[in-house]
């Protein structure tokens, strides 16, 4: 088997895994589960990448603000633009996850969503996280990296369920993760479809669509996928529904709990990232039977060599 | 190559098949397509099997709405129950497809979708057709398997886009078409996430979420593909928007339209199916690039061998 898990160090979290991928492919075992069935659900931010001191998305969204006052100079004393302007980390935490993707989704309303792609590919080619100094596509997991060609490697179909955008995770999760397009589930606004004399075009309207985060999560596996998930893995009570979904059907299931508890190699937090806390998932990790990954134990590496 | 296109006969609508795929296949050539992006998108009802005198869905609610008045027979005198009771076709036709989608919506509102499938699949396994008295899920049209068949073996990803409902259509597309749940779009209602001492499961609610037809149905493609499609195949108005979505991309494009005209094999209709009718497609298919497929003509066989 080509696919190893090299960056993970042996203990209880890397054995959970190999135990339950030989379970569940062993043929004519009692755990055996047919290739088609073996779905495997990822969620993005802070547990495939690097989501501080805030979701690489809010990044974009300060991006694309300063784009915007550069045209609009009164928009640097509007709020919430003056905020995001100022990184003034308070008032984006106040604004929530929800806020801030309503407001990169407001940002972007009226493109196309071929013309959004070629902005976020833009973004993406260029921009560099401010502590990590490297590029946001590179401040992916490698550990992560491992697991989902693991996984492939044992016949398990990828999807990433993430509450970020749609289009910006489409936007890099094929080059990054071998994820295509089609299993990708994020938070979405609707798209219009509109016919010109020279073509026809989606384009992003301003209303929110999904924000895939807590119950949306499973919801939003059964508008995509239609399989109850044998495999979830995530990092934040944002998580905990999509996790209890899967663990609770029949036959063998897992759940991973990535916590963040690296200070040397990445950031340590939990429950007062108000971004995104982790908290009730964490606690009660042993009742529910997900299985806990500690960065700072299991990983060997955390990010890939750049 | 294994798969061939041996229920199609020689003539216009196959060699657009063929040199379509034929060029976007072709390492190095102009119209290479890689093998990700070769999206095909299918119609269900009339594309690949038949919807006469109704769509398959309609006698599922029939079916359904006998249990329900069993259990309650007040039902049998009230509106739409008792048109459907009936087998009224002109009340059938005047509820529309949308409003027959709702009513069996609403029959299932409260099931989980677990049950929900466990019932669907019941149905198929017992369900014939009244005229052509085989099974509703051997009213599949061959040479529809057969292209299918032929564009997985040339590196295609195929999928449903459908007015028929999301459930309904998982429960028989794998075993009838080898297209997994994951690559079925459909018209759906909202799921709920209900928790409970026992377990996590998915019900069905009684919201509509998306009716999966005409402008929708491009707009789906972009929230569950992500990639604009470069083969597209219906039967009536209700696909235009996706076919027309999927020819004005840049590249080699096919948009195959499949026309009813074969009263022996099957059923003459086109504009006035009430419940799906087919006019500016055919009127527009030389303007608009469509390439139409006469069911007589170029079908040598039309259903498979029970």
């Amino acid at each position: 088997m080509s696919a190893q898990l090299s960056s993970w160090n042996a203990g209880a979290a890397k054995s959970a895994i190999t135990d339950f991928v030989a379970r569940v492919t062993q043929e004519g075992g009692p755990d055996f589960v047919r290739p088609a069935e073996r779905v495997a659900v990822f969620d993005n931010d802070g547990t495939l990448w690097c989501e501080q001191p805030y979701q690489v998305q809010v990044f974009f969204l300060i991006d694309r603000v300063k784009e915007l006052a550069a045209k609009d100079p009164s928009l640097r004393e509007k709020q919430p633009f003056k905020a995001i302007l100022d990184h003034d980390a308070g008032a984006l935490h106040a604004l929530g996850k929800q806020g801030l993707m309503e407001l990169a989704f407001a940002t972007h309303a009226g493109m196309s969503v071929e013309a959004f792609d070629a902005v976020a590919r833009a973004w993406f080619a260029q921009a560099v996280h401010p502590r990590f100094n490297r590029r946001f596509t590179r401040c992916v997991y490698q550990p992560q990296l491992d697991l989902l060609e693991y996984l492939r490697a044992h016949g398990f179909k990828t999807f990433i369920v993430s509450g970020g955008g749609l289009d910006v995770i489409r936007a890099f999760a094929e080059d990054a993760y071998s994820i295509p397009p089609e299993q990708v589930i994020g938070s979405s606004v609707k798209y219009t479809f509109q016919l010109s004399g020279t073509g026809a075009t989606l384009m992003k309207a301003a209303e929110l669509d999904s924000f895939d985060d807590r119950e949306a999560k499973p919801a939003n596996i059964g508008l995509h996928i239609g399989r109850r998930p044998i495999l979830a893995c995530g990092n934040s009570d944002g998580d905990l529904a999509m996790m209890r979904y899967s663990l609770t059907g029949t036959g063998a299931r897992l759940a991973l709990l990535v916590h963040h508890d690296d200070g040397e190699r990445e950031v340590v937090y939990d429950r007062d990232f108000r971004l995104s806390p982790l908290a009730e998932a964490l606690d009660k990790a042993g009742e529910y039977g997900i299985t806990v990954v500690s960065m700072k134990r299991d990983w060997a590496t955390v990010f890939p060599e750049t």
